[in-house]
């Protein structure tokens, strides 16, 4: 389902190599028929959801929506901090 | 990132067919140092973000959880049902 995957980023230099998670969300539509969008919601909660976890700002989340007939993806990038205390259990 | 995606599963009978949501997401540690592990949380936090917006039961819900030193990965497989009013806007 994920075809349509581009390179990961470039590889970046040790001192600036960051931890980093990578969110992939694929809503596949057999009936093709135009449905409730959930991406954006979806990615407010999906995010919100890792900041319980993990403190990131703004500039760290790099967000990409694509919408097909068919299928609609949401690619969340972020950035973390690279040694991160958790915030909640 | 996402290099050790299965293929997809195998393509349902029109009248089987149903809408799905596929969520991949990808932790990877530049220090490979142990860290708080997100993924459990993360998944518990993901599927009620989207329950928030689409009547889901366990049995539509399938995880898979894969963890290595540099890179942990979360799999989470939705089949929804095909036509849904969403819940809330």
């Amino acid at each position: 389902m994920f075809s349509f995957i581009r390179k990961p980023h470039p590889a970046k230099t040790a001192q600036t190599a960051k931890d980093r998670l990578q969110i992939l969300l694929a809503h596949e539509r057999s009936s093709g028929a135009a449905e409730a969008d959930y991406l954006p919601m979806l990615q407010r909660d999906i995010v919100a959801a890792i900041r319980k976890h993990v403190p990131i700002g703004e500039q760290d989340v790099e967000v990409r929506i694509e919408r097909g007939d068919q299928m609609s993806s949401l690619e969340i990038n972020i950035e973390l901090p690279a040694t991160v205390p958790s915030k909640a259990g």
